[in-house]
């Protein structure tokens, strides 16, 4: 039986959540893995001992430190030994664990995966994508979005390579169509390292690793032109952040202006609160917890990294998402391809 | 009296659009200044004989060749010598007129602009910018947005210095906010090319010819932190063709979730299209010809680039731009502090 390292103290809502969304997977899913709940115990063993979980395959170890949100990534993992991240990560290592999901410090779960789990044989940088709704079925991954900057050409061709694998294993995606970020279409367009990626990811697709479709642009990722994005983290990252804001930037013009309506008595007051719903509804598709969180691919392990805002729900998809991988046995045929 | 050049063929819309945005600005200011509408004698001439212009301070001037949108910059800048947009420019430069107003192919309007007019003493790369709608008041202002990729720190110090005298000049933003479009907020995070820009940022602060606020992320572009954000071509590209491809995106969710609001009874006909309206309405701060245009910062000359979906209003607004360009003595004003 797969045992699962979750946690305890990731996320902004912490360790109440965490709690919840672990006990939700294995009851939903019938004990079908063991959890393993790490953290503070003055924290979460009164969560615990508030439910019955004695049917559950659920046991708890104590972690006395903890990695904050505000800890700088690659400090918290050298001075932290006794967190829940670095523990658990290294339980995953001794394979006394099969994989390790959490919603804490996004940049300090990367640093600590790299330094304890290593890397898959031929990656040469573990990385990390994002999901982002698009017109028609299905999702735009963009990858990278943060972990990588200052990438080399061989950097971006690995992370199409790996995501394809990923969407291919994972996601029952057997080709998905791979783009290149950049300021045109045509061959030969933007900088210098992204021509050299170009003619590399040509190179991959000829091995038949890769299904690439050329140069896209900025509007083609909502258009769903490709189904891998491929860009530098510091591109990624930018729109990754910059879509993230759009909801609240427009819900706040949105809102008065529906206001607006009422109050001149255009509108009445129950055809605006069904209007303002049906707009919030369109951000649903925007909605991080449907998958929970994401794996931090390359890296000789499985990581499930959350957003800090993960709810129950989104901790529950991240359990499923660890299962899943392993199960997919995903990090073999990384292994498989890049080495 | 100022003579400012009209590219007659420029645009989607053109010539139709671009003769009815020029006769409007000539009648709308009282003939303030001159305009040489240059273009196509078949394709124009039948245009402005449809109307009583002899009132107006407008002259024609054939140009038998145009650049089309889909031009190869570097290539139609050589070959066509006879063009609107080469025989325009030319003009400028010679001093026969004091301005180039286009909204036809954008790189081909730089490339020739660069080439004509050539740059302004001690600008190292001329730059285009893009504006952003903000909660609250005023806009956001991208630089670079396209013309340049593959940036050297000091580049991106040119950017900031010419886009912040633009703005205290012809905006009349005393000091605008710099922000440095990055990964995280910190100083020393990002690619090795922001850390070092960070500092010649700062510098450049410390000599007061900008007002340096530090690392800005893709949220804050909406959010409003800086007035100016300062990023490589490749970046500012990508999130201004994502920016524009939002309204459509959403609209195309929006649209049927109130249509099944109104299938299903919950909301009546006319409420669900004043709902409709809001919704469109929210989307009018995206609104690319309020300002119609962004000049080519950097040049010797006035070059004002102009999205080839720019309407008459687009174009008149363009032509004023223009005009406050030459008021404002911008162009002496970046030579002044970059020589």
């Amino acid at each position: 039986m797969l045992t699962i390292v979750v946690d305890a103290m990731g996320g902004d809502n912490a360790p109440a959540c965490v709690v919840e969304g672990t006990i939700e997977a294995l009851r939903e899913s019938g004990n079908r893995f063991e959890i393993l709940l790490i953290g503070q115990e003055d924290k979460v063993t009164p969560l615990l001992q508030q439910q019955d979980i004695s049917d559950l395959n659920l046991r708890f170890m104590h972690a006395p430190e903890v990695v904050t949100m505000e800890d700088i990534p690659a400090i918290a993992v050298k001075t932290k030994q006794e967190s829940s991240l670095v523990k658990g990560l290294k339980l995953c290592k001794a394979k006394e664990a099969d994989a390790y999901v959490s919603a804490g410090n996004t940049g300090a779960q990367m640093a600590a995966s790299l330094f304890v789990l290593g890397r898959l044989p031929g990656v040469l940088r573990p990385t990390i994508y994002a999901y982002f709704p698009r017109i028609g079925e299905g999702l735009t991954n963009i990858v990278d979005v943060g972990a990588n900057v200052d990438c080399k050409p061989e950097n971006l061709v690995q992370f199409a390579e790996m995501l394809t694998i990923y969407q291919r294993y994972a996601a029952q995606i057997e080709t998905p169509t791979v783009g290149l970020l950049n300021i045109g279409e045509e061959e030969g367009k933007g900088p210098e390292f992204l021509k050299q990626t170009y003619r590399m990811l040509q190179e991959a697709a000829r091995e038949q690793k890769i299904n690439f479709i050329g140069n896209i642009e900025g509007h083609d990722i909502l258009s769903g032109k490709a189904t891998i994005v491929v860009c530098d983290g510091l591109v990624g990252n930018t729109i990754l952040k910059f879509g993230e804001s759009i909801p609240h930037f427009l819900g706040s013009l949105f809102k008065p202006s529906l206001e607006k309506l009422v109050l001149s008595g255009q509108l009445d007051k129950n055809a605006a609160a069904l209007a303002g719903k049906a707009f919030k509804e369109i951000f649903e598709p925007f909605d991080v917890e449907k998958f929970g969180g994401v794996p931090f691919l390359g890296v000789d392990g499985i990581s499930i990294v959350g957003h800090g805002r993960s709810s129950s729900r989104a901790i529950k998809n991240m359990i499923y998402m660890a299962e899943h991988m392993i199960e997919k046995r995903v990090n073999e045929h990384i292994a498989e391809v890049l080495s």
